[in-house]
């Protein structure tokens, strides 16, 4: 079993343009548990009150947040610093305690006298052990700092391993190492480590070579049995050892399990979820997980697939969840749909080959070709499958909507919409004035529909989000639109897609509307 | 000295929303060569009409262009294969001729029997390097083909070499293959073609597992000297070796030359370049060549790389032709920001102290609180510096726009925008329709500037991202709008935040076009 920690709410929210919410913080939390990682490292507690927030708010998975920060500073007493005690009071049962692990970094970087530095380290892991923590040691720069004095680098983490660190993870900080050094630098360490039998030797890379991936794989050929990456590799600079490609490479081939197998298949989903949070975009063909990795379009390896799937596939697309893409399949993501299906419709036996099911099936393809992508906006799905089912209440409909905008010199700028609903042939048209065009309409359609649906008045959206799919020309290209809605109590996600922004989001909009109605009946 | 082939304009073909015109093509090619990359796999004249054209058109670089086929079919004669005699008569010097080093391929797919197999083999080679063509020979399939069966395998290349093949290239086709087994592979290899000192040992990686750059860099350092990929890593699935992280990895780290070393510099605007003409938009965290490469927003990163760059910075990244870039955030604060300043007015000595850097400081803050924010929009901060220190030209003034949507039923939905544009006290109204207000806005200003500025006609966006800042309530909070524009060489990224997001777009989209017209000045 390979342990593993992921840093998307730390190392990854150092990465450019990316920036998580608290809300997006606990989403993210959520989506790692519930594919079975042990560890997330959830952020600084002492330099960032968001962060403080997160570990005394997320007490349901205290076990497997870590909370990350720097030893105590230079000629200070661990109790003196109040970055260092910071995270020492946070509710964090586990500590990752960064310190260097390189003369260059501890002399001029830090400014310190290298016994002075081993002090640092020491001092903090043992306090931290002390406080009943456990503490992961985070050697930064030891791969540069071995390469420059190996003698030093051990030295480093011997003293943490003395300390009572219970993992010591072995950092590729500006990620510049060879596959092949990792493997013998490693490999010398573990066994300058023997005489710790119980501390766990993890890795920490950085891809800016292009060699992440396989660095932290090599490193658990030479003996390292905890993996610190990102779930879809972004991180500081080039990002980190990306986990949706690492975790099904050693499950699948080398037979080491990462995560429980039967949560293998839940990969692509939770990937993709996690960078629909992030709001980034996949690669088409990240490892795995993209939307490509098992698309097919030579000719002979279109052939080939189809005589014998293994000819051109290394693994089965399915075994991540991911599926195989050859022009329209009608195997693949079949039984993904119809798991989907009978969760929604838990009342009834779905038959796989129904009518309903091959009708949703083809409109989900056709809708996913026009920029449409259900993995992280449950509620439009369930609308969709309960329309292709006949059962979706048709609570209102939308006739039209005009939009104005304008804005002159550095005046404040207007915009106000129209729209026309109907209720049980009852027609309202409204206008409202809005903060922009999706504001405006929205305002006005609720306003139109609240005297029917009083209940309405309790939702508000509680987050938008856009993305460019085909990036073509940006502002005419295919826009993806993301509406997360709230009541207060439930919290749903629902997508829209077109080339028009303002329709995109209409569409999301009348969908978050929807679910709520259809809420309110379950109940 | 390591051969590099490009596969870009075939193996790269194969992914999946990439394929290129005639045009497209030869500016690859170009790109390619002004680069210094000695071989370029340019297509399949036999099997597309297209290909044939780019043999034919470009004598200058006929010594360079490889053109691919498979060997003959079963059973026939190489001179009644139309496919294979159609690669025999392109103009190109240089072929390679694929044929199947696995049993599985060669029974299950292929259907022919071993012998069959080698003979397809040996007599196409042959016939080609009887033609004085000079012969690549692509072991399709090797790696897996070895693992199964290392016998047949390795008769399979030795039959090739025979044959008079100048290269043997060992293709891990499926990307299933971990690095350590293509090391181990990849030396036996070598060791069994002892027989054939000047036969080139080259390898070609598929990324399914996230290892094609690990792969090649240990093929290398297995004995392998020809190295095959794709300059962006585009290809079939996941990819292929990205060119563009392999060769400044070998030639910083390993001394091994890929191209010439004055060439190196150009690395990161031939990659942008490439990835323009296949309209494929870069990870902004690609290793070397991204635009976050070298981007430092941790406050402790930011601080050691001032102190000295070597402490978070693998290479020096003008040695690739790329940039460092210091991100604002407010973890990184004052000195981040004075460092850009210097960094943005090269020319002047920046006083820390003077009215111009408070007035910044004090607009930065301003800005990001009501939403901005600078750290992934270097072209908005050069404006806002400029600006205040004045020295920033006043290119053009948007004096109003009004936008109108509209849509009713199922129709299309319609939108226009007017716009009143002044330069240089000259006004120009202009209307045009576009998908979505601002898209309408875009055409509708450019059409009022191209007249002013021609140069304009080469920009285009090429992403668009929005982020609500403040969650409370999606559509009426604030709204952070970010636009990547290029101009195909140039990439740069410009933000605006408003409630309106109308108005965050327009911001953003004015300080795009600035930005351009800057870099005009610039040059």
């Amino acid at each position: 079993m390979i342990e593993i920690l992921d840093s998307t709410l730390r190392d990854g929210a150092q990465a450019e343009n990316v920036s998580f919410s608290a809300a997006d913080k606990k989403a993210v939390i959520k989506a790692l548990s519930d594919f079975g990682i042990p560890f997330i490292e959830a952020g600084n507690p002492g330099s960032n009150p968001k962060d403080s927030e997160i570990f005394s708010s997320s007490f349901d998975y205290l076990d497997r947040l870590v909370a990350f920060g720097a030893t105590r500073r230079k000629a200070m007493p661990c109790e003196a610093d109040r970055l260092f005690m910071s995270l020492m009071d946070s509710p964090a049962k586990n500590v990752s305690i960064f310190g260097k692990a390189s003369v260059f970094h501890a002399k001029e970087i830090l400014g310190v006298t290298l016994d002075e530095n081993l002090a640092m380290i020491s001092d903090s892991v043992r306090f931290a052990a002390d406080s009943e923590k456990t503490v992961f040691f985070d050697a930064e720069h030891f791969y540069d700092g071995y390469k420059a004095n190996p003698d030093y680098a051990v030295k480093v983490i011997i003293t943490a391993a003395n300390s009572g660190a219970s993992r010591i993870v072995l950092c590729d900080t500006n990620g510049g190492s060879f596959p092949d050094e990792i493997f013998e630098v490693t490999r010398a360490v573990k066994t300058a480590l023997h005489g710790f039998p119980d501390v766990i030797l993890g890795i920490h890379c950085h891809n800016d070579c292009g060699f992440a991936d396989a660095n932290a794989v090599l490193a658990v050929k030479a003996g390292v049995t905890h993996i610190q990456g990102t779930f879809t590799g972004i991180g500081e600079r080039c990002g980190n050892t990306n986990l949706s490609a690492v975790i099904p490479a050693l499950m699948l081939k080398r037979g080491l399990n990462c995560v429980l197998p039967e949560n293998l298949p839940k990969l692509t989903e939770t990937a993709r979820k996690i960078a629909e949070i992030a709001n980034i975009r996949l690669p088409d063909g990240m490892p795995f997980v993209g939307k490509s990795a098992f698309a097919h379009k030579g000719g002979m390896h279109a052939d080939g697939v189809r005589k014998n799937p293994v000819s051109f596939e290394h693994i089965k697309p399915a075994s991540v969840g991911n599926e195989r893409n050859i022009l329209l399949s009608e195997v693949a993501g079949r039984a993904a749909l119809i798991a989907k299906v009978s969760k929604i419709l838990t009342d009834r036996v779905i038959d796989k080959d129904s009518p309903e099911i091959s009708d949703l099936i083809s409109t989900v393809k056709e809708r996913e070709l026009g920029g449409y992508q259900y993995e992280g906006a449950g509620a439009s799905l369930e609308i969709l499958v309960r329309e292709r089912f006949g059962i979706m209440p048709e609570y209102f409909t939308l006739d039209y909507y005009k939009i104005l905008g304008e804005k002159t010199g550095d005046a404040e700028p207007l915009t106000s919409a129209i729209i026309k609903a109907r209720v049980n042939d009852k027609t309202k048209l409204r206008v409202h004035e809005g903060d922009g065009p999706v504001n405006a309409i929205d305002k006005a359609l609720r306003k139109a529909l609240s005297q029917f649906y009083p209940v309405l008045e309790t939702v508000h959206l509680s987050d938008y989000k856009v993305r460019i799919i085909d990036s073509k020309e940006a502002t005419a290209a295919i826009v993806r639109v993301l509406i997360e809605s709230t009541d207060g109590v439930n919290v749903w996600t629902t997508v829209g897609a077109s080339t028009n922004i303002i329709n995109a989001s209409v569409s999301a909009l009348i969908d978050s509307i929807k679910y709520k109605l259809l809420l309110e009946e379950k109940d």
